[in-house]
């Protein structure tokens, strides 16, 4: 195995000090000459016609500037894909949900805006509502946009083999519901942004997922050349999932920016940001599978009901990503996958680092139920059909490395699995899930990334690429490869990035991406700086190319190392030459372009896949139902660690948000309004509530990825509540088909189980 | 001759319109969370040791953050060369001239700044000063640094041919001294910076001349490694060399913004502009000149005198420019240069748009005088010793490109030369000045510039230059020359420039090279970009990529225009293929690396060289001495004008700064005070002090220059006081030695003169 100087060393992030000193500038801390400060009014009703709009009394309270509605913009409408675009962010026609932004803004200080939201008067017809997506897709169930028939947004329907006819071949066919509610992305920064629109051109500070692609949205919305909309890059306080896409926020600051030509700062309350950003997806899995006498599964089937909230979002995308994800794990060779994301009368749903618990965690409670009634061992039963490398996915994408296994026994091992399945005393339990994770999936044209390097006359280098971190460590990463292929260390390496002023387009952190597509493009970029290098200082020692290599701020000769100079004197060379060192790479995963997510979902999905297998330990007190994790092992296929310790840190944090979470997390609803939109009533795993964590790495040297790297964290968060789940079933006996496991259904089950395994 | 789409076409500057709505952004306009107002105590002593600084009471004034002296320094000294770091930023052993930098304080607010410099005591040992250069030469006088006998800064000798023969063999000898007071910068924006330590990284916005340049100082002083150094665009409120150097503000500033961790302003006022940033030398130059019966120049020799004020300055580069500029316009087959600067008790002195006005003036004026002994017309003189394309300077720097006869020629006939010369009434006169000057003097590596230019997904481009503009139009040039190359129109084109973080080295605003070095950087990245779409477009529409041409957002081809498709569409193809459209480039003027400003002043100076005629006409009231400058023809070889707007801007500035401030602009001493520091003492030309102006643009089409362009401007601002001095010699009949001609000088020169021509 090869060995690097820097790549695969656990060093401190390069943006941590400025975060643990409170030195990092987050958007809130921003400072503008003339900033205004924006508040938005929300609808009041989960459904309403808009009648009639007056916002003259507020125009006319002193010390606000501006005031705006739908009306101000152009009319565009927002979706991922142009069959969904169906978000007027300031709707025009009525609102769908509490929380709905109606009108924003601007005023000299937050009491004078807050003040001025109190004198717009908004008439209003209230509208039948519907809560339930079940419900929502019957016949005569109030139509939230006219142009989707039984509110269905998304129908995504995959079908691989003979399904039928293998459900009628198998030897045992299990067929189950799981339910899971909804969660909050609980990000500790609110959703913040600063707007500035002056001569034509729309600066935007905000964290965010994506710089291009949001900026793209703006550019769309707003109707201005994309050139002149500026995202830069900022300190960013979690993400998760709930800043990948435009929101009505920045349209809103970006409008009252425009009007007022002047900085506007919007930063959402803790409320408003559970109930007017994002959350995640309620979710119905009904799971039918059918297996052979040896457990191998030979068919699946999945109806899937998702509860989308008031708009499309990322829907086409989220509604398939769980079965992907899970496919990509296991060997389907007969499958029918249908989706349907259904539209509600509730807050917005989109993406989420962990989307998909009632899908992923009955899928493989289901299979521990299989594998219990086989008299096979769960973790048999996960070795004997998951998918290795060399072999495709049951849509077609080649998986081209994979440490399945190796993360499964080693998971295993770890866990002491053999000494503790079935021999726990009872209420206590140990469980494992297992996911495979796509690393970039299409995006079009933003699918790949690139980087520009330039070698600066003290030898130090600057890399510019359009890798955005949103907390992962991304960032650092991209500093650990340049640093390793030009010889020096990390703190000569100044990185811009996620700025869409002077970065290439990149995918964003979406998808994956950042290690294996944007990492390539920075090795790429280095490499070239590194053979401008090279020829030079071959000239210039008189020795080949070839036999000289980068370390320590030289130029070294690998036979001869008294033969040398410092990197300094050849980039000074360069620049005496005319010629000065400057890297171009570029980085697009091997993907089919003509798949498309929902009219298309067949064919290479992603460049390489990573692998994960989570155990988890629980007992459960069987007076109150409250569970305690015990014990959680983390094993991750991620290629090869560019910087471990970022890499366990994400699987630290996957174990809290997906696996604890999976004993407390969930929104509470009634009647559209949210119960629970702050960090009071919403439950967020504490340092008390968290598991001894063991995580492992696991290295399968990804022919393709950057020194073999692959993602790094999301394969422990999409598999963590399975592990959970897995174990709970193992505790009591009988499986809890909805989740969070929170007491009450804790109890439930424990009710239902009399009489069970134990 | 070439026609181009947008080269050489008149558009407004892509920074106007900020300027003219008031919505650019200045250093003074930022606001920074926690920023801090710095102040700084100045020496009131001309020369005095100093015994002791106590900051005890000041740092204990609440609001006051920091106090700094030299002391929390690293005492490192600054210096443009090796052998000139003599100034210690913030002295703490002597301070040398009144209004240095002594103390600087950071607080919350001005007046809290203010009151803490009053508690700040310094105890001083007044020393016996010396304001005068020829003084400060002689043995005995004060030594202002120990290190520089009598005084002496820097002595530049340059010595072609045998010019005592010369001398002995010319048919006509003459000798003159001439003298011209200092100038102010007077920069409407006074001098400002704020600074923001955090982390070890330094960030600093200042408009400045040379960000790469101004870093490299700061990391040397402050002993920050270079690539913690950044200094950031930022408007720019007029520079004309005031902020070519790094300055006792930045310094004061960043060590108050490292002892705070805290940003922190400073901005000076129009009185400290004045006296503590830098002025324009003091000069006296000894002429001698040999010409043959015919006017040819057979020898020259100068015995120029600077005074530089209390440190070197950009000492070794002034010391010469006004030579340089002079033996670039005229054949001089014999020459000796002896150039001295010498430390005065006065502010420092620093380069200027336009340096040596007593020795330029003089030249020109002393060559009149020839021309009137031997009969022979100055047009004709001029001609006759003009140097031509494919000559070669006295020091070695060929030609390449020159529009000198052209320029003389055209200024003449449109100012009426003929018409008017010898015929016009008593106190008027017409007069003619000419000069060269290189564009891109040796900066070492640092004399070269590059280029990065991406292509975006809507077919936009941004491209990336270190190019800096200080008021000359630069940004908008290099924006035109890419949208030439690429077809795009301007609006499609952002512009990052004049950041160290992103761009590239790069000169910066010195030794005119934004045009020709930079210029042509900006050519080459896009060449190399539009190489990439045309091959991409060549295979898409089957039509070799000779065939092919960019315009107007189109990839077509040139014999069938039916055969094309969209920019974008290329652009969009590069980034599926994973090779996004990213061009780079790189340009060095073929100048002599050798060669050294004091020490080997042989050689080629510049890749090539700019030249100009101006000529004025002016009438003098002979009751009151007030000269008042009426017409004023400027005729500039800029090879090829980019924007011609902004070339005939430049040319007006120079006619205002260089030619109008002869009749008026002098800074007035007494005993190392200056006593003009402001704009209602120090006579700066207003609107109604402008004559009328006539701009004619020569083509000499460089062959080096991009799109045959060369230097835009200076060539008038170095000739324009010539032009001014020859007219009033012509108006007067007696040559006025001294400078600037204020109603005093004038008046005794028409004493001088009774009996004179008229």
């Amino acid at each position: 195995m090869q060995e690097y100087r820097i790549v695969g060393k656990s060093i401190p992030r390069t943006d941590s000090l400025g975060k643990v000193t409170g030195e990092a500038l987050y958007t809130a801390d921003l400072k503008l000459p003339k900033m205004l400060v924006a508040k938005v009014l929300r609808s009041p009703y989960p459904h309403a016609r808009i009648l009639h709009i007056d916002t003259s009394r507020a125009e006319r309270l002193p010390g606000v500037k501006a005031v705006v509605t739908g009306f101000d913009g152009h009319g565009v409408k927002w979706g991922v894909f142009k069959y969904t675009q169906d978000h007027a962010m300031l709707p025009t026609d009525k609102v769908r949900y509490v929380g709905e932004d109606v009108a924003a803004v601007a005023a000299v200080d937050e009491e004078t805006a807050l003040e001025a939201l109190e004198l717009i008067r908004v008439e209003y017809e209230p509208l039948p509502a519907v809560f339930d997506p079940e419900e929502a897709m019957r016949e005569g169930a109030p139509l939230i946009h006219e142009e989707y028939p039984r509110n269905i947004n998304i129908h995504v329907h995959i079908e691989v083999g003979d399904v039928d006819r293998a459900f009628r071949e198998a030897y045992l066919v299990r067929e189950d519901t799981f339910r899971a509610s909804g969660e909050a992305y609980a990000m500790m920064e609110p959703y913040a942004v600063v707007v500035h629109y002056q001569n034509g051109y729309l600066d935007l500070w905000m964290p965010n997922a994506g710089p291009h692609v949001r900026a793209k949205a703006l550019s769309n919305l707003l109707k201005i050349p994309l050139n002149r909309v500026r995202v830069r890059r900022i300190a960013i306080g979690g993400a998760f999932g709930g800043r990948s896409e435009v929101q009505p926020a920045d349209f809103a600051a970006a409008l009252l920016s425009i009007k007022t030509e002047r900085p506007v700062k919007l930063v959402l309350t803790r409320e408003e940001n559970a109930t007017s950003i994002r959350q995640v997806h309620d979710m119905v899995a009904t799971i039918k599978t059918g297996v052979k006498r040896d457990g191998t599964i030979v068919a699946k089937e999945f109806k899937v009901i998702y509860d989308g909230g008031a708009y499309s979002s990322t829907g086409p995308i989220a509604t398939s990503i769980p079965y992907y994800v899970y496919e990509e794990t296991y060997r389907f060779p007969n499958v029918r996958y249908d989706g349907y994301r259904v539209f509600t009368n509730k807050g917005i749903r989109g993406m989420y680092g962990c989307h998909g618990r009632a899908f992923l965690a009955g899928n493989e409670v289901q299979l521990d139920m299989i594998a219990e009634e086989l008299g096979i061992d769960p973790v048999e039963m996960r070795l004997k059909n998951g998918l290795r490398a060399g072999e495709e996915t049951a849509t077609r994408s080649k998986i081209i490395s994979s440490g399945f296994e190796e993360a499964v026994l080693r998971a295993a091992e770890r866990s002491s699995w053999k000494e503790k399945r079935g021999k726990l005393p009872r209420g206590q339990g140990i469980g494992m899930g297992c996911v495979a994770i796509m690393c970039g999936f299409p995006m079009g044209f933003r699918s790949g990334s690139s980087c520009y390097v330039k070698l600066n006359d003290d030898g130090q280098a600057t890399i510019v690429t359009g890798v955005v971190d949103n907390g992962q460590g991304n960032e650092s990463m991209m500093v650990q490869i340049a640093s390793e292929i030009l010889g020096i260390p990390v703190e000569d390496i100044n990185l811009v990035n996620a700025d869409t002023e002077v970065t290439n387009l990149d995918p964003g952190a979406y998808s994956q991406a950042a290690a294996f597509v944007g990492g390539n493009a920075v090795r790429l970029a280095c490499e070239d700086a590194k053979r401008q290098i090279l020829a030079i200082a071959s000239d210039k020692l008189g020795v080949p190319a070839e036999e000289l290599e980068l370390r320590d701020r030289m130029v070294i000769s690998k036979k001869d190392p008294s033969k040398k100079m410092p990197l300094r004197w050849v980039v000074r060379e360069a620049f005496f030459m005319g010629r000065p060192v400057m890297g171009i790479g570029a980085y697009m995963p091997k993907i089919d372009f003509e798949r498309e997510w929902v009219k298309n979902p067949y064919g290479q999905m992603a460049g390489t896949f990573s692998f994960g297998a989570s155990v988890a330990e629980v007992r459960v007190d069987e007076e109150t139902g409250l569970v305690r994790i015990e014990q959680f092992v983390a094993a991750h296929d991620c290629g090869n660690p560019i910087n471990p310790m970022a890499v366990e840190g994400q699987m630290e944090g996957s174990v809290a948000q997906a696996g604890v979470a999976t004993v407390m997390e969930e929104c509470r609803w009634h009647e559209g309004f949210l119960l629970n939109p702050d960090l009071l009533e919403y439950k967020v795993p504490l340092a008390c509530d968290m598991p001894q964590i063991e995580p492992i790495i696991v290295r399968s040297h990804d022919p393709e990825g950057p020194f073999g790297a692959k993602e790094g964290g999301l394969t422990i968060r999409m598999n963590a509540h399975s592990a959970v789940a897995a174990a709970l079933y193992n505790a009591l006996g009988v499986p809890l088909k909805e989740l969070p496991a929170t007491p009450d259904r804790v109890l439930e089950a424990i009710e239902k189980g009399k009489g069970g395994r134990r």
